[in-house]
């Protein structure tokens, strides 16, 4: 255990970069805060390269990091809240490893995010996910950061229960389909389908799309069938993480 | 039409104060921001006491303006930025009136809030129970604000087109059941039962409970039936939002 006291320090300074995602991408590490998370990922086997823990969070905690960490930073409040990303961080802040490989067994339900730009809802989306029983989640271009720490504190803690990787929406839709999986878009034309009226299935992908556009057209025209969700009041759409959330535990067997 | 050049003005520090619930409690008004909400405000009668509109927002949308609003103040960007909660408002905020009647027909699928506390989750609630045809929504006790700018944002307008009101849950729960409308809790206990068990019904209230703690005792064992969600992955509960979601979409006939 060492100490750091001053947020001018010379590691610190170069984990705040990790804040920016471009930063993440080079160094393949990202900020984890909080209990919870951490946890999660310790349970998951995740490599953690630092791990900064302030007082109040070494009295709380002081079993788990025992049982848990064989080396941490002691360092002030003050360096914390320079890591967080949040006003009152939580006792522990972590720097942890990307996975560098990713599933390319695609069995089982998948969720596939077109464009889905709020990390809140793809964090929710995520946990939704590995609630409803999903195999895994693929983020298209323009889909929020999954290491954006709104994404990650939204997943509380699902994107280690299941496969979540970043893809090209249009060259895995193919391979989808030569595996035998139906890929099932959602949008509000006439030639979709009322979602009730599909029978339950266990191999398959379901794409969302863009909160404010939907799915684009390009991936709408490569779909096997595209879904709807009747709206019976006078609001205009669902937020596309409750639309993912009733579809997901609607379709899965 | 009259100006405001400066955020010191009398009237602009008079209704920044809206920005507090107190204030919008005590003079029953509240600050409306953006086109949509305000545009749905109108369309559904609410009477907007002061309208705020920047030289953006006067171009962008200066039929609607000329077919729908008798006076408007044209405001610098500086006094519009000090009136919203975002950093980059839109052109338009206004000072609506609260309702001051509430239904007390209780006919219909209702879904009602036991301290739910994000302003994120009520409002995509309301905007969810709209959508799945809902009468009306009851904020109980320790649920976020309504009037809160990320609730009212969260409704994409939904607040105009059901019932929603705040209430006491303790009291309303046997009003419900005296009706005919069976009440149905949401817990993970052992008595519950799983809610694709239940068949489709017309008139029902839903409770759905704290994002941590789930719904309190008292009310749980006032209802007539408590549900609950098989979860099939490692996650340990759904987003509040999301579980309701889920239920109103399964529940209502």
């Amino acid at each position: 255990m060492k100490e750091i006291q001053s947020s001018k320090n010379t590691l610190i300074k170069e984990t705040k970069k990790l804040q920016q995602k471009k930063y993440r991408q080079q160094t393949q590490t990202y900020l984890l805060e909080g209990f919870h998370l951490i946890q999660e990922a310790k349970a998951a086997n995740v490599a953690l390269k630092e791990v900064f823990i302030n007082q109040r969070g070494l009295n709380e905690w002081s079993e788990w990091i025992e049982e848990n960490l064989s080396d941490y930073y002691l360092v002030s409040d003050e360096v914390l809240k320079v890591l967080a990303s949040q006003p009152t961080p939580q006792g522990i802040i972590a720097v942890a490893e990307m996975p560098q490989e990713v599933s390319s067994d695609f069995s089982g339900a998948w969720l596939l995010l077109d464009n889905v730009q709020d990390p809140g809802n793809v964090g929710t989306m995520i946990r939704t996910a590995d609630a409803a029983g999903f195999s895994g989640v693929i983020l298209g271009q323009g889909s929020a950061d999954l290491y954006n720490p709104k994404t990650l504190r939204s997943t509380q803690g699902s994107l280690y229960h299941l496969s979540v990787q970043n893809g090209e929406l249009s060259a895995l839709i193919p391979q989808f389909q030569q595996a035998g999986s139906p890929v099932l878009g959602t949008a509000l034309d006439k030639e979709a389908k009322e979602y009730l009226a599909v029978e339950k299935m266990t191999d398959f992908a379901l794409v969302m799309g863009n909160e404010g556009q939907g799915m684009s057209s390009e991936l709408l025209a490569m779909t096997d069938q595209n879904l709807y969700i009747t709206i019976k009041g006078q609001a205009e759409s669902l937020n596309v993480a409750i639309a993912a959330g009733v579809l997901m535990f609607h379709l899965l067997k």
